[in-house]
């Protein structure tokens, strides 16, 4: 018999001596279990939870809010044969607790270990993928569908947050299944304190949902009309009317959630979401309706931090146990107290906060991501100029698209993974009238989240639409600068990209300047810049090789330089800050180079992206016509391409992500010194 | 003095011998009119919109539907100052006739014309630009802030369809605005006959608000009980408290329009658009609150079709005229009675109706182009496989991933520009679990409606996504095998791309047959093929010229021929019917050609297209590496990329449109005849 330590706010349980038989891993197990074993179970695993993240990191309060409604839903559900939709994914811990994943928990976001979302490749009780928000109803609809087409017989659930639910598809879903009228169960997970102060007017409807003021109201008016006619003789036929009017009004304009009755979703709730048994009872009723059903669940994020707020020195530097708002959804794992990195987030906000003054049309644009942008600060400085539009990129974009049309120089902080769902806007509302948008685009390359996170598209989409400036800063002051540059001279949308890591030369920022983002920049000493071009002094021909780099590979280029110099070989760095425009002038000369090498660096597909483009422009169309003779003069070049294959990539550190995709400080040294090998071999 | 004839339909005004003082074509001239000219005016104009769009083709039905909204905006309201926000854009033809536009209204849509969207670079009349759906919300909001912040003073309004309203990134912007609390006017253009049977619990909705059975019903209740207890004595505070119930009932809980206003935006109508008095006044009414207001106005599609359902000869052809359902929104000029020609859109919806009996698992799903796409059919055929999602790409796409993944074979058939609306999904929901989701790309390429929908994008984009295979046909037979094949074999995604013209040997199609569709195929004789490949033979290096075409560019590639031929050139031409995966073996094959100059030919965006998809094949890292030693081998290539330069094309004829991007048949003809001329040059 396995008996938890039940802590000092289970004291009833306690008393009780309540236990759990063993360690429960399996809906099986799980099913075995009385409602008070599972309040029980609900303390041990939130405790588990706590502990566990604290090694890992992870999203640790959605977690610990949702282990009630886990709980419900594998008691009175049976997955895999139900359907369970987590959306986002990331509150998906107990649920992989439950389903056989609880041993392994401890490598929870570790390289070749758990990953932090949900993923059918991990677990069949995973019915589909998720690391983006508000995809779970659309696909319940999709595999409800599916089910009913193929005549099965099990359920669809998908479990969606009041945050999810600001987001476009994520309504557009709804409104379709209030039309289809399909077996769906929506669990509504509403969590007041996951929403910053800008929730849009869905999320005040619910808050006041809750309240049940209006429905209250009315109610007890007309419970005090019959009561106020008891004495009087009435017929029958006007009592009966009485009771009609308080039933319709009572059931058809009150019931809480009338939105989502209107819509043609029937709607049960707000249940305590931290009561086991009041959860399985929810379920239980709405299990066998064959109408969509929506089950609104109140509950706490973070639900079970006493003990963190007890002990404060305990939980130190997990800045999620504050639960203070904005809050910090996840947390990284407790380190040895070092000073804290500047991050490229940090910069780009602080870099916000120091132009506002200076740049008094400047509003600043986040969906959703205002903690992990670094932009809370900012909003707490300038809330007037700070818009958190909630789960929301595409109207995020094209609100930015109409502020810079009339006159403001909005600023859009966006992760690149979630800029993929702006696109559109991206195209038809900001480029086509080339309106003066800044994209601070955040997360640009690896991340540790794994394959839903990675930013490894967006140079390639960019690029590829007309009138976008495409820039990636080699440290925190070009980011800076180039910030500042593109609020003072941007002619159309320009997209300023950076990874989520530690800004280089972070402590090295200073005032701003001007800076010419779009021409590229030796960083070469001079001697060697003149070996190169200074043919006097012209180098043996197979060593010239030059390294085309973008962003932060700048960096990584500069750091696999002394290793490829220990060789004897001694490459011209250049950093290639736009993607788009490219530097004409610089390629004209590095082209010319006879034999030259060329290599391109970049955190992000090859397929499309920044090395493609070189590719373009010396295979460009004109390259071969007689319009433009010095063209042809050109030699046709060897570059190679260094970049994310064509594969979307896992989750684990970063640092292990780039080695593995050839794009560590190593990797690139050894591929420059093999090239350089290959070409002596050849010649 | 200008008067109009009145027709048959206004009679009355004729009567009065109400008259208009001339064409009014500003907002100047028409504010003041008399209301009563006002109707006179919108009648006119209806007139002259029906006559017009016989010769230009356009978007007949929206425009005639929205006359009344457009006089009565540009009567109450002040444009330019006030900024009109027209969703989707093609509903401003009437707009466009009272800015100043009327005398090149025949010129709407024409090469160099009128464009038939909205554009500031147009008229200053035009406060943003739209072609796709469900911006006018985000952008009004945006353009709200950025008044409020410059400390402006004018109005915002947005006009949007039911239609539009159901797109996800219109009700991000209306939770938003419903937080905001701005001053920003919706006017809600509800017709239930834009909608196709697939609308969504909030048409639904919209539909019950205009019956308001609940509120009339409750109501009439409650007044009945008034009545009954006349007679009896009640007190005063009894009395007031009926009062209150009922005053709350009205006010509080069944307001037509109640979802609005729980989301937090005044809600007023629904009034009769086609009733100018009802319009102006309603108007006038909402004209100066300063918080958000919704107002809703009912209208018919192609109000003022009498003449054309009474005289179906003179109408023939205009298949918008006949108000069927599903509406034709678009009609084409009127010309003479020529079979039609098969578009790429019937041989493909076609194929879904002769796929279905034998791919019982198959479902085809279309984000509101059912009649664009051609799928009307389909779905009277097979209503239960069938799904018209309304405008909600993102859904329809995710939607589609959870029915792969439970076991459908969805097919997707989307425009190539709307595509661009879910490419989040299409990379997370799709793509990254390598789902057997077809996607039917409609509008491939470009397409007389301008720089809001070409459709030049997707290959560049698609390609860029792991586990994608991206397709192209040649003609109409061999989009069939490609669907046929890709529906029995797929184990990932499949995108086949076809243009939005007529289908090439669209005649010739026969039964289905697998073909390997990411196999590239010779197109030139064997005599040729030999020549190019047998080195007994080898031509004079000059001439070793490969036209590798891609989708319909091998129609062009064909009928560039003869003009190439002409000139002593034998050019090879191959059907690279795959963007991805490129064909390696064929692909090692050319690149082995000695001196051979190759041109890729594609309809889309040369920036991290198919062309560039073979300069990175042909630069592959592992080109450069010992460890794929055969490719060290390969000469390096001189390649040319043809395709759209980076631009955004304009609206025009799809041929004329062509022409000027280089994709005509003559220009590529051109560009290699010129090509082997420099080449000789050179060499």
């Amino acid at each position: 018999m396995h008996t938890v330590q039940t802590g000092n706010s289970m004291y009833a349980l306690a008393r009780q001596e309540i236990s759990l038989p063993k360690i429960v891993s399996s809906p099986e197990e799980l099913k075995q279990l009385s409602l008070e074993q599972l309040t029980l179970l609900a303390h041990e695993i939130r405790q588990e939870i706590i502990q566990n993240l604290n090694k890992t990191g992870g999203h640790l309060a959605s977690n610990l809010g949702i282990v009630e409604i886990t709980l419900g839903m594998h008691y009175v559900f049976d997955s895999p044969a139900d359907k369970f939709l987590w959306d986002v994914g990331h509150q998906s811990y107990v649920h992989k607790m439950l389903t056989g994943r609880r041993e392994q928990f401890d490598t929870l976001r570790q390289y070749k270990g758990l990953s932090g979302f949900i993923n059918p490749l991990e677990s069949e009780h995973d019915a589909f993928l998720a690391g983006h928000s508000s995809t779970s109803v659309s696909l319940a609809v999709g595999m409800a569908l599916a089910r009913d087409h193929l005549k099965q017989n099990h359920k669809v659930i998908a479990v969606i947050g009041d945050g999810g639910l600001t987001g476009g598809m994520a309504l557009e879903a709804i409104n379709h299944l209030g039309h289809l009228r399909r077996n769906v169960l929506i669990i509504l997970n509403d969590n007041e304190m996951s929403i910053s102060e800008n929730v849009g007017g869905f999320s005040q409807y619910m808050r006041r949902i809750k309240e049940t003021f209006f429905y209250r109201d009315i109610k007890e008016k007309i419970d005090l009309i019959e009561d106020l006619l008891d004495d009087v003789p009435l017929t029958p036929a006007v009592r009966k009317l009485i009771e009609g009017v308080k039933k319709e009004t009572k059931e058809r304009f009150d019931t809480p959630g009338i939105v989502f009755e209107k819509l043609g979703i029937n709607y049960s709730g707000p249940i305590d979401g931290h009561n086991v048994e009041a959860v399985v009872n929810a379920l239980s009723k709405v299990k066998d309706k064959t109408t969509p059903q929506i089950l609104h669940v109140v509950t706490q994020k973070g639900k079970g931090y006493a003990p963190a707020e007890e002990d404060s020195i305990k939980f130190h530097g997990v800045s999620a146990f504050s639960l203070e708002p904005p809050l910090s959804e996840k947390v990284e794992p407790i380190q040895p107290p070092v000073p804290k990195a500047k991050t490229y987030s940090d910069i780009f906000s602080q870099a916000l906060i120091d132009l506002a003054p200076i740049e008094p049309h400047m509003v600043a644009i986040t969906p959703a991501t205002a903690e992990g942008s670094g932009l809370v600060k900012f909003g707490k400085v300038y809330p007037e100029r700070f818009f958190d539009v909630a789960i929301c990129e595409q109207h995020a974009v094209t609100m930015a698209a109409g502020m810079a049309k009339a006159g403001l120089k909005p600023v859009v902080s966006i992760y690149s993974t979630f800029l993929q769902r702006a696109m559109d806007q991206v195209i038809h509302d900001v480029a086509i009238l080339n309106l003066p948008v800044i994209f601070g685009i955040d997360r640009g390359g690896l991340v540790e989240d794994g394959e839903t996170h990675q930013g490894v598209f967006d140079i390639a989409f960019l690029r590829t639409i007309p009138n976008f400036t495409v820039l990636a800063p080699k440290n925190a002051q070009e980011l800076r600068n180039m910030l500042f540059t593109a609020l003072k001279e941007a002619q159309g949308p320009v997209a300023i990209r950076f990874p989520r890591d530690k800004a280089i030369e972070a402590d090295g920022c200073g005032a701003f300047e001007p800076i010419p983002s779009t021409k590229w920049e030796f960083l070469s000493n001079e001697n060697l810049t003149d070996k190169y071009f200074n043919s006097n002094q012209k180098k043996a021909s197979q060593d010239n090789i030059v390294l085309l780099a973008h962003g932060a590979m700048v960096d990584t280029a500069l750091r696999a330089l002394p290793m490829i110099n220990k060789k004897g070989l001694e490459p011209l760095v250049i950093n290639a800050r736009s993607a788009k425009p490219l530097d004409h002038e610089m390629l004209m000369r590095i082209f010319n180079l006879p034999e030259c090498k060329i290599v391109t660096l970049e955190e992000g597909f090859v397929s499309g992206g920044f090395g493609s483009a070189i590719l373009e422009w010396v295979h460009r169309k004109e390259f071969c016509q007689l319009s433009e003779p010095n063209y042809l003069k050109i030699p046709r070049p060897h570059i190679s391409c260094l970049g994310i294959s064509d594969h979307f990539v896992e989750h684990g550190a970063r640092d292990i992500l780039l080695k593995d995709n050839g794009l560590s400080a190593d990797s690139v040294a050894d591929f420059v010194i093999n090239l350089a090998q290959m070409q002596h071999m050849l010649t």
